[in-house]
């Protein structure tokens, strides 16, 4: 099994060339296409569609570029989550990663439409997944469909925009928030939601039938919680990276109220969850090849 | 072939149920929900959807709840891009057919919210649209799958988002919109792109295969061409009805550049359209019956 860093090595200037490609595509109008690629095209990490395409790799398959244009949506519907969490009514940040905010550099009508632009065209993107398969690599239909339902449902208002609703009223001015609170209706929904889709989306492209009345282990399931655990230990992270900096800006995060070693310790939990559910996939899929998510779990790790 | 008034009186409270139920569903929290609701069942005329099945209906096909669903989903998008068309960046509306628009009543955070979840909720009903369906009368997940594509072109950047980006411009003291540049990169885009959608749509939904290498007549294209000529009068006939309000607000609409005779006679131009396209459908295919969408291009022509 490839290490992540030659996994990374290989495939994220694909992802970026498949970005670069469907942006161009996006809108007839330079202007607009201009405003969304420098939304999206600014030196992201590219964390959700690689792990889809690890996950894909993890179960042994190979990486279709109908599979490579499917896992790059998310990165459509992330940048739109960016630029709107970033407008002067939502969080009010000038900069993101160094560089003017969409809303800082265009305006904020611009940054709305841009938005909405972007989240629009990522469930283009996965509808037209299968534009240049040939026929032995073609997705099927029902999985792009099945695909769509869960990333409507995760980005949404049962997922994503949900999250970011309740952060909105997370300020330490309130004092209200509770830890479950936090971790169940901010973190699993604002941050996890869309990483675990990512890993459950790794899991459909491997096209395994699972008969779930029959209690068979199911690899949706298992790569959908191991998407969720990670998604809140890599939140987590991010609190005691930005501890300081949430101090300032009032924001109530997890170590703001259990203490930096008490949320050091629900991130280790988390971490441990990841491994014990590598370990049973390995258990009940001897073709399963877990090093490659074990580097992404060490990636967390590795920032303690 | 049922007359348009007992059409509707049949069909727009199925509309309209069929949005609260999926609505109900489309957070667990009760307050996004309320807001989400508010957005949508707000005494629309559903004039979208009630276009694609007025075309399914034409074309002599019965309507399944699978057809109902996938009809409603474009009030979804409707819906989104007035709360954010309405938002103090973009329109700054404080009120919408007489109550207070959604950002002016829950603030401009929630609503920049409230419309992305619906945007986003809008694909999970066309990819859920067979969630109650019988064996028989499922939709083929292929159309599923082109109506999300169609539906990503037109109401994103390609369509009406670009439309709103344009007309963001089109103000009276830049006077430099010109009759072209108002028809086809503002009004196709603002407000014909989601009407052509919802007829090719129910072209699409009446599951007629062509061969269009053969120059067989294609009805998607004769219903796409309708939904545009149709949706250019109606945007006219707007203008024609808000022509005071505009001047006051200094919005640069076709009868300021042209006049009000000029416009009307461009609007007639357009209304003569739509009859030699419904004349030609019905030679084409002797199941048409164009009594429907005939009665549909009288309520622009009855404004008058």
């Amino acid at each position: 099994m490839i290490d992540l860093k030659s996994f990374q090595k290989e495939w994220l200037p694909k992802i970026n060339q498949q970005l670069e490609n469907d942006l161009s595509m996006a809108s007839p109008d330079a202007d607009l296409v201009a405003m969304m690629k420098y939304a999206v095209l600014n030196g992201g990490k590219r964390l959700r569609p690689l792990l889809t395409l690890a996950v894909v790799t993890s179960f042994g398959e190979s990486i279709t570029p109908s599979i490579l244009k499917v896992a790059t949506a998310i990165e459509w519907v992330h940048s739109y989550s960016l630029v709107h969490d970033d407008l002067p009514a939502m969080d009010n940040d000038m900069f993101r990663r160094g560089k003017p905010s969409v809303h800082a550099l265009y305006g904020e009508a611009n940054a709305i439409l841009v938005g909405d632009a972007l989240l629009t065209g990522a469930f283009g993107v996965i509808a037209t997944a299968n534009s240049s398969c040939s026929v032995e690599d073609c997705l099927p239909t029902e999985e792009l469909l099945l695909i769509t339902q869960n990333l409507a449902r995760e980005a949404g208002g049962s997922g994503m925009v949900l999250g970011q609703l309740h952060d909105m009223d997370n300020h330490t001015e309130e004092q209200n928030a509770s830890t479950n609170w936090l971790l169940n209706d901010v973190y699993s929904m604002k941050t996890a939601a869309l990483i675990r889709y990512t890993t459950t989306l790794g899991a459909i492209l491997t096209h395994q039938n699972v008969n779930v009345e029959d209690n068979h282990f199911d690899p949706k399931k298992a790569m959908y919680d191991f998407g969720e655990k990670f998604g809140l230990a890599f939140q987590i992270q991010d609190d005691l990276d930005d501890y300081q900096q949430d101090q300032l800006e009032d924001v109530n995060s997890l170590p703001h109220i259990v203490g930096v070693k008490e949320a050091q310790s629900v991130l280790d939990q988390y971490l441990f969850s990841t491994q014990e559910i590598l370990a049973n996939t390995v258990e009940q899929d001897q073709q399963f090849d877990r090093r490659l998510l074990d580097d992404f779990v060490s990636l967390i790790g590795d920032k303690k």
